[in-house]
Parts: C-alpha cells; structure tokens; sequence
C-alpha cells in the first residue's frame, strides 16, 4: 500500500453547524478535497463544507454525467455511471499513489444511500481507508420537524418512492415507522400507497430538510404538483406513547 | 410561554469527535445539562460530551428505577417508567419555568430510540423545543467496519431482536439491508432467523460500535455466549454493486 489514505467524509444533512468535529478535522488535514455535483451545478456537499477547506487547498470535482436524463433501469445509464465512478476511482487513486490524503466529502453519512460507496468498493481494497460517520438527511428532517421518529421495539424501514404502489403500501402497513426517499414525481402513487396502508393521516412531508428554505408540512396539505426528487416524507411510528 | 427553551442535544454514538459543531455549542451555551443514566452508574452520553460541559454547569442526573430487572410487558414495569419519566419532565419544566435552557444530552441522534422522546413528548406541547441531530450508533458501526449499508433503491429496515424467530426471519428475507439492534440473549435466536431468511453468512456482528474496545466480526465467527445488550448486526444491502 502506499502512503496516501482516502477518507469519506460524511457532511451532515445540510447545516454546517451539523458537522462533526472530525469532519473538520478531516478536511483539515486533508491533501485534496474531493466531491461531486451534477456537471454544471455547484457541489451541494462542497456548499456544506466550504468554510472549514484551507485555503487554496486542491480539490477534484467529480462531476456526474447523467443523473435523472436516462432512465436508471437502462444500459444506457448503467454503463455511464459505471465509467464514471471507474475514472473518478482512477484519479483518486493516482493521488493515493502520490501519498496524499484524498477526502471525499458526502453529504449526510457516506455509507448510507451515498455515491461514495462507488468509490470505497473500487479502491478500499487497494488503500488506506477511514470513514467519518455523518448526520443522515433522514436525521435532519426529523429533527427539523420536532418529530420522534421510532422507539422501543418499533420496526423502522426506509422506502424509495419508485417502489410500485402495492408494494409500497404493502411495505408501509407492515413497518412501524417509515421514511420514504426520492419522492419526486412519485408522489401521487406515494399518496394512494399511505392511504391504503392506513398512514396518510400521520405522514409528513419535507422539502430542502435542513436548509434554510425548508417546507414541512402534513402531507394532506401538500399537492401533487411539484415535489423535487429529493423531498423525503416521515411516517413517525411510537404509536403506543404514554 | 417561559423564555426557557428545551434542547436535545445528539451526542453521536461513542466517539467524542463524532459530536457535531452544534451539539458543542449548545452545551456551551445551555444553563443545565441534564443526562439519562442507570442509578448507580455513569452516564454514557454525559462521558461522551464531557470535555464540553462548562466548568461548574448545572447538571440534572436523570436514573432510570429499572431498565431489564422487570420484563418491559408487565404493569410493573410500565408504571415504574412513566412515573420515571412523568417526575424528570416535571423537574426540567420547573428549570424551563425559571427561564432556563436546558440540554438533554442523548446518545445518538434524540428522536431515533432515545429516551429523550419521552421528555419530549411531554414538555414540546408546553414550552419552546430545538433538537440538535447526532449521529446514530448504527451510522457509527457501519463507518467503523468500512461496510457500505444501503444503495440505490434498497429497501433498508431496522429491526429489535426481540422479535419473534419467525418474524424475523420473514422481515430480514424482505429486506435488501437490514440492522439489527438490542441483540444481548437473542443472539442464538437471530441467528437461526438469519440463517432461515439467507442473510447469516454476510452478517457482521458489533460490540462496542464506535469506542476503542470495539469488536466487529462476521457473525458466523462469534459465539452465542455473552453478546451484550447494546451489540447490533448488521446485514449489508447493495448486492448489485458495479
């Protein structure tokens, strides 16, 4: 192995206050600072973090090809991506080889739902590693909302929204608690799929979590319109609360 | 409303460092730190955010009666907790009345299993509330093995080993990535579960999640003796990985 150490940086869910201490510590010691961001559009985990970079320290902007353009199911995307995480590994692990600290910052936590992953999978077994755990956005969201998520014994899940309508509200009846992610233009099936799962009065809908624009509100005072691929909806559990 | 303001403050799952910048904060700048702990015994999460507690602040110790003397179904038991409960929220609203800001301080995230839910849910109707997110102890154990959780469209679950066999078996068959909390006596049993549901041999067992004497190893390498309590198992999604 060589010398140079990668480093996933979990940034937390959109506040920068949310950060951990060894997050920035991370990014401190870093060598070069790694992210990604839909090409032509700003870094969002970079947005997080900017304050605590060193000044004039190297950065490698990872930059997707295609994100909602192709759909996900096609070889189209399939290869895409799979050449783009494959050239991305390829670049950090030049400057592993180079014996730097490559920190890759992520936004919420890099091993949940996170394109960080790619990169581990690649080079994890060639380098040094160290994961900095972070806030998760599902976190954020809930904090945010002042709303206990599960307790006890509670069966907590977490759901895609591209999941078909029967097995969502298949899944919701049988769960506690839920999150439910990529919520998008899946919202109208999303809706149907809680009410059939007796869920719809407690789910609440979140837009933007953490940031200073955010909207949280019951989903029956949501409309179907226009939900971004990101908003989140909470079906708090801990029903039995005394 | 009184101008005291209650916090809950996540503390992240053992690691110091794992503390965000805004749970350091609002320890630096809250009047009383109030913190759950066994009677008899130290706190964990007052261990964790020690080094942040001012010199001299009040603190509130807050002493569970029971936590696994009694079994949690019987009368006993429930009542023993609420009036635990019923009797902390009432001490930390005569702090709130005073005008005070008082800190929960929470391993993990406050709204995701914590006991902070109880105060919560019995002081939020009645008196200003912010909660700081934390970093969960699942998030933490995943990051200390180096073991991508969830991706993509994953159905993702978290279950207590409490659970019957059978419903285990069934729910961790149904998940794509799955954690497994309270794991103590129930370790044989959850193990058969995994076995009958196909998920044993990419089991990773985790004591100790993110403290120095951390332990983590494919299941099918520990014995059912003596796991704790607080152990957890993880079952990695992402079998598609590129």
């Amino acid at each position: 192995m060589s010398s140079g150490k990668l480093i996933g940086v979990g940034v937390g869910p959109g506040d920068p206050e949310l950060m951990t201490l060894k997050a920035t510590r991370a990014l401190a010691d870093a060598d070069v600072i790694a992210h990604f961001a839909k090409a032509g559009r700003a870094s969002h985990s970079r947005a997080i973090a900017a304050r605590y970079l060193r000044a004039g320290v190297a950065e490698l902007p990872l930059l997707y090809p295609v994100t909602t353009e192709l759909p996900k199911c096609s070889d189209g995307y399939r290869d895409a991506i799979r050449d783009f995480f494959d050239d991305a590994a390829a670049k950090i692990g030049a400057e592993l080889d180079a014996g730097r600290i490559v920190a890759v910052i992520c936004e919420g936590d890099p091993l949940f739902y996170g394109s960080y992953m790619h990169l581990h999978a690649r080079l994890a077994p060639r380098y040094a590693t160290e994961i900095v755990a972070g806030v998760t956005g599902m976190s954020g969201c809930w904090s945010a909302a002042g709303m206990p998520i599960a307790q006890g014994d509670d069966v907590f899940t977490v759901l895609p929204a591209t999941l078909p309508e029967a097995e969502l509200a298949r899944r919701l009846a049988d769960a506690d608690a839920a999150v439910i992610m990529k919520v998008g233009r899946h919202l109208p099936k999303l809706r149907r799929a809680l009410d059939r799962s007796g869920r719809l009065a407690r789910a609440i809908y979140i837009e933007n979590g953490t940031m200073a624009d955010a909207l949280t509100v019951p989903l029956t005072a949501k409309r179907d319109d226009d939900a971004p691929y990101f908003a989140v909806v909470l079906v708090p559990g801990w029903e039995r609360r005394p």
